[in-house]
C-alpha cells in the first residue's frame, strides 16, 4: 500500500478510536443536536450537494441507468435525507439501558447494560443517502463510524459528509466521530478488511458480489454481513390462488432493486393444474420474465429455460426463476440448498403446512401470507435500519439502532468474596 | 494439507452440517434423554476413561506440574464431568423461546424466535472436561459441535468423546452431533480456522496466547473470542481498607489458573499513605509475588520491579503488578490502555466514583466491591458457560446457553401486500 495512504488510514483509525471513547458517553441531547444541525446543513447547502453530484453524475455517464439512479440526488432526495436524519433523532437512544437486571443470593446485584460497539466500517457503493443513513445510526447508537463510499459517489458523499460533521460540531462532538475515506483507493478497502490495526470493531459491508467475495476473503474483522437476499415464495397446494399471486408479483415487481425482493416462486406440484398458471401468467403479465424449469415452461410460451444457477441468482431486476417442487418438504430442502438465508414466505391456507415451513426454514425472515417485501427495519417497526443481516451471529434481519450495541454486565456488591 | 486429513475434515464438516439441521428441531427430551445417558456411561466406564487419561499422563510427564493438573483426571474430577452434563440437562432448552413479539398496524404478527446457531467449533486445549461441558451445551442449545483438542489430552478427550456419542445414540440423535477431530495434526486448526468450506458458523477458540494469536491471524469464519483476561482491582482513596485487602486478595490467590483472576491492582496515589500498604501486604503475606512501580517497591523489600510489559500480562500464576494511578481517571485511562476488556473491579466507599468506574470501563464485566474471581457464568446465576467471551459482537461475558443461539423473525400475514 501506498505509504501517504498508510499513513491517513492509521490517523482515521485512531481519531475514530479516540472518538468512540468519547460518543460512548455522550448524553441522548448532544446526540439528538448533531442530527438536527446535520438535517439543518444538508438543506442549506442543497445547492452545493447537487453540484457535488452532478460532478459525480458527469463521470459516471457511461454507467447503466440503474447505476446512475442510484447515484442520483434531487430536491426530493436531500429532503428525504434530512427527514432520515430527524427520524433517527426521534428514535430512543439505546445506550444505557438496562436490559436484564437480577440479584444473586449472596446480595450480589447484577445488571446487564446496553453499549456501543465502538468503532464501525461501513464499505458501500454508490447510493449517497447511505452516508447520512448510516452515520445517523451510529451516532444516536454512541459508536463512532468510517464510511467508505463507492469512487463514483465520492464527490456527493463528502458533500453530505460536511454536513455531518457540521452538525457534530454543533453539538461540540468530536468531527472524528464521523469520518469519511477521502480516497477512491482500493487498497482503503484492503486496509478496514484487515481490521485498520485493532482500531475497527466492526464491518458492515454493502454492496454487490464483487465486495462480498472480497470481504469473504480478506476480513480479519468481524462482519455483519449483509449479503445477497436470494428470497423466495413457495405456492403450496392449499394457497389461495388469488392471494398467491398478489404476492408472488408484490414480493418480485413492488421494487426489483431491493435485497427482499423474491428471486425464486417454488410451486407445489400438487397445485401444477390449480395454481402453476395463473401465478406464471400473473408474473408474465407484470412485466416478470420467467426463467421455469420444463414444467413451468409448458404453461406459457414466454417462458424460458431456467438454468442450474439460477437458482443461485439474486437477479435484483425483473426476472425471476420459477420451479415445480414437492410440496412443502421440498420447498424446505430446495431453499436450504441454494437460498441465502435472508427472506422466505410460503402462501398457504393450511395452518400446520405454514408452522411447519416456519419451523424448518432457517432464514432471517420467513412469512406466512405476506410479501417478502415487507424485509425492512421500518416495515417491522424497528425504524431506521442499516439494512438487512445475513450474519447468524449478532444481529440477523434488520440491523436497527439496538443491533449496533453491545452490552456489559455491572455488578454491585458489599465486599463479597468467592469461597 | 495431507489430502487423507482434508477429505477427513471435509467429511466431518458435512455431517456436522447435517446433524445441526436435524438438532435444530430436536425436542428437549430428546436432548435431555441423550445428556442423562452420557452421565450415565460416563460413571460406567470410568476405569476405561481413567487409563486412557494414563496413556496421555504418561506421554506428557515432562510438561509442567500445572499443565499435568489441568490433563489429569480422577473419580472425583469424572464424577464432576457426569454431574456437569446432568447439570444442563436441568437448563431450560432455549431454542424455540419467543423473545419478542409485537404487531403491526396493518395487521402483521411478528416473532422473534430463538434458534440455534448452527454448527460450532471448539478448539481447546488440555482439559479433558471441556469435551463433555461444552458438547452438552452446545446439545442442549441445539447445536452441532466439531471439537478439537490439544493433543496431549487426545487419548481422554475420545474416551469422554464415545460417552457422548453414546448418548446421542441412546437418544436417536446423529451421533455426528459432537464429533472429536481425531487427529493430533495441527493442519486440523487450519481448516477449522478457514471455515471448513462454509461448514462452520463460529468458532470458540480456548487456549493460550499461541492460540489465540493464530486466530486472529487466521480465521475466516466468526470467532467468539475467549481471549486473555488481564483483570484489574483499582483500590480507590475511599476504599474501606479491610475489604480492598480482602478483595485484592481474593481476587488474586483464590484461584490464579482462571482468566477471572486479578492480574493488576492499581492504587490511588491519594491512598498512598492509608491503602498501599495493607493492600501490598496482604498480597505478599498470603504468597504472592508482586511486581510494582517505584512507590510501590518503597513499601516492601519483597516486592519487584516491574516493567512496562507487566501491565499487559496475564500471569495466570501468583503474581501481580502494582502501580500507584492518580485516582480514577487514572484506573479508567490505565485500564482503557493495558486491560483486556475482560472483568474489572473497583472498591471504594464513594457511590459517586463507583458509578464514574462503572460507566466509564469497558470491559464485560465491571464490579463494584466484589472480587473478580465471580467473573463466571455459574456465579452470575446462568449455569454452565462455554468461557467469558471477550468479543464485543454477539455474546459478552458469560457464554452460556442463550449466548449460543441466533434468532430469526416470524411474520405471520393474511395476504399482506406491500403498498
Amino acid at each position: 500500500m501506498d505509504p501517504a495512504l498508510a499513513q491517513l488510514m492509521e490517523q482515521l483509525g485512531r481519531a475514530a478510536r479516540e472518538a468512540a471513547r468519547l460518543l460512548a458517553s455522550a448524553p441522548r441531547a448532544q446526540k439528538d443536536q448533531a442530527l438536527d444541525a446535520a438535517a439543518e446543513v444538508v438543506q442549506e447547502r442543497a445547492g452545493h450537494i447537487l453540484a457535488a453530484n452532478r460532478a459525480d453524475l458527469d463521470q459516471a455517464r457511461d454507467a447503466d441507468a440503474a447505476r446512475l439512479d442510484r447515484l442520483r440526488l434531487d430536491d426530493a432526495r436531500l429532503s428525504a435525507i434530512a427527514q432520515g436524519l430527524r427520524a433517527v433523532r426521534e428514535l430512543p437512544d439505546p445506550i444505557g439501558a438496562v436490559s436484564a437486571e437480577w440479584q444473586r443470593p449472596n446480595g450480589l446485584r447484577i445488571q446487564r447494560v446496553r453499549v456501543p460497539l465502538g468503532v464501525i466500517g461501513l464499505i458501500y457503493e454508490s447510493r449517497p443517502n447511505v452516508t447520512t443513513d448510516a452515520a445517523a445510526l451510529c451516532l444516536k447508537s454512541g459508536n463512532a463510524v468510517l464510511l467508505r463510499c463507492g469512487s463514483e459517489s465520492l464527490r456527493s458523499c463528502a458533500a453530505l459528509h460536511e454536513c455531518l460533521v457540521s452538525g457534530l460540531h454543533s453539538a461540540r462532538l468530536p468531527s472524528s466521530a464521523v469520518q469519511l475515506v477521502p480516497s477512491a483507493d482500493r487498497d482503503a478497502v484492503g486496509y478496514m478488511l484487515a481490521g485498520m490495526g485493532e482500531c475497527l470493531d466492526v464491518l458492515v459491508p454493502r454492496g454487490g458480489r464483487e465486495l462480498v467475495e472480497r470481504v469473504q476473503r480478506e476480513a480479519r474483522v468481524p462482519v455483519l454481513g449483509h449479503l445477497d437476499g436470494n428470497c423466495h415464495v413457495y405456492i403450496d397446494r392449499d394457497a389461495d390462488v388469488g392471494m398467491a399471486c398478489a404476492i408472488a408479483v408484490n414480493a418480485k415487481m413492488r421494487r426489483t432493486g431491493i435485497c427482499g425482493a423474491a428471486e425464486t416462486v417454488l410451486i407445489d406440484r400438487a397445485g401444477e393444474g390449480t395454481h402453476l398458471r395463473p401465478v406464471i401468467e400473473a408474473l408474465l403479465d407484470a412485466g416478470c420474465e420467467v426463467r421455469g424449469d420444463s414444467t413451468v415452461q409448458r404453461v406459457d410460451a414466454r417462458v424460458r429455460a431456467a438454468q442450474e444457477r439460477d437458482w443461485y441468482t439474486e437477479y435484483l431486476n425483473a426476472i425471476i426463476a420459477a420451479r415445480v417442487i414437492e410440496g412443502v418438504e421440498g420447498a424446505i430442502e430446495h431453499i436450504a440448498r441454494y437460498g441465502s438465508a435472508h427472506t422466505e414466505c410460503i402462501v398457504t391456507e393450511n395452518p400446520a403446512t405454514a408452522e411447519r415451513f416456519l419451523q424448518r426454514v432457517d432464514s432471517a425472515i420467513v412469512l406466512h401470507n405476506a410479501s417478502t417485501q415487507f424485509a425492512d427495519g421500518g416495515e417491522f417497526g424497528m425504524g431506521a435500519e442499516l439494512g438487512i443481516s445475513t450474519s447468524r451471529l449478532h444481529a440477523r434481519g434488520p440491523v436497527g439502532l439496538e443491533q449496533l450495541t453491545s452490552y456489559k454486565y455491572v455488578v454491585r456488591g458489599r465486599g463479597q468474596l468467592r469461597p
